[in-house]
């Protein structure tokens, strides 16, 4: 049943290849806490380069993960928004920080 | 609350570069259901390299989520099982695959 479970189809190679990718589900993490800006991301997740930052998020909305809003001004106001289908990544984030706070001492990671 | 629950400390960041790396939760998928000899893992999963999986699992093993076991005899047999850490990373996976199993659909990904 266990074994059953965990068998790895297309779907499922499909979905490990996209999350298993460096800032994938941090940025899945932090859209899950709200609308973002190009900006917004790039100050809270710390590290990441514009360059592999945008072509995250057009894997994510490639994906049907999050929705890209463009809002027209001056400048141009664009936004990311995760769709539901990325929302219901919630459980599976939660579990990422579940196992952090019962399996790593804090003192024990760089 | 849900802010504070995803919230992004060192330990969690150090999960997410962990994990958000090619191959490696579907390494810990395959070890999820029993210990794997290094020739078990490349026919299990396709298309990795034996480069890679050695440098994951190296990874793995630092990190304290597998083990490697070493028997004696011609030629040595090397096997690799998941540490009470790395089990702990079942509700992780399962949650990978409900996503995928209630998101998408079997036609919609190469």
């Amino acid at each position: 049943m266990k074994e059953h479970n965990l068998a790895i189809d297309e779907r499922t190679h499909y979905a490990y290849q996209l999350f298993c990718k460096r800032w994938t589900l941090l940025i899945v993490t932090v859209l899950l806490q709200g609308t973002q800006t190009f900006n917004g991301l790039t100050h809270i997740i710390h590290g990441i380069s514009d360059r592999l930052l945008s072509e995250r998020l057009k894997e994510l909305e490639h994906a049907g993960i999050l929705e890209r809003h463009i809002q027209d001004g001056w400048p141009i106001h664009v936004s990311y928004t995760l769709t539901e289908k990325g929302y219901a990544l919630e459980p599976l984030v939660k579990e990422i920080h579940n196992w952090c706070h019962t399996q790593l001492r804090t003192e024990e990671e760089p």
